[in-house]
């Protein structure tokens, strides 16, 4: 049985920063929901580009080779293999498309590290 | 040189019906922009599972299993094998997710077939 999915619902499950969910798969890529406040860590992934669309808020990616700042309805490819890191002054709401077997923290290991994502 | 997306001001570069333009690619997947309006053709991709990301308006996916009803910002997964029929009465903007190398119409040839998309 084949069901649509409410982006807008599936992010009132939950609430905590830095935690993807995943509400999809296919072609053995995930589409999952973050929600971002504050800083992340420079990562990179070595294997996976990642996809970040912004649904509500306004992200700032930082590059080596400079920031962008994203609103509402734009869209950033990071190409595997590139540092980057997600900053936002308030909360910031994306999806993300990328392998399902990418890591959220790319080629470092610390606390918000989450090897297991749940689905919701 | 890394740069964003809008996706809006990508939809305002064209016009017509059931021909979908290339805006990213990512590990092989294709994001695609199509204007849908009227009645597809019933058709089904092989290989590929397809997403449709409602940006504007309501679609219908006909299945064989019934109709589902989708609105802005609701998301349908199609797997690979499913014959489907996108079907809207006023005219919806979607963003498809699904490999490069799917073809629009399937397994079906028609006039409506794109075999080479555009990007935008």
């Amino acid at each position: 049985m084949i069901k649509k999915i409410n982006i807008a619902q599936k992010f009132e499950l939950f609430s905590d920063h830095w935690n993807p969910r995943i509400i999809a798969e296919l072609n053995g890529q995930a589409v999952k929901l973050a929600k971002l406040k504050g800083e992340f860590d420079w990562h990179l992934h070595e294997h996976e580009d990642e996809m970040f669309i912004i649904f509500k808020g306004q992200l700032t990616m930082q590059l080596r080779e400079g920031n962008i700042i994203l609103n509402e309805g734009e869209v950033i490819i990071i190409p595997k293999g590139t540092e980057h890191r997600p900053v936002s002054v308030e909360e910031v709401l994306v999806l993300l498309f990328e392998p399902i077997t990418a890591l959220n923290t790319g080629n470092i290991m610390n606390e918000r590290t989450r090897p297991r994502l749940e689905w919701i």
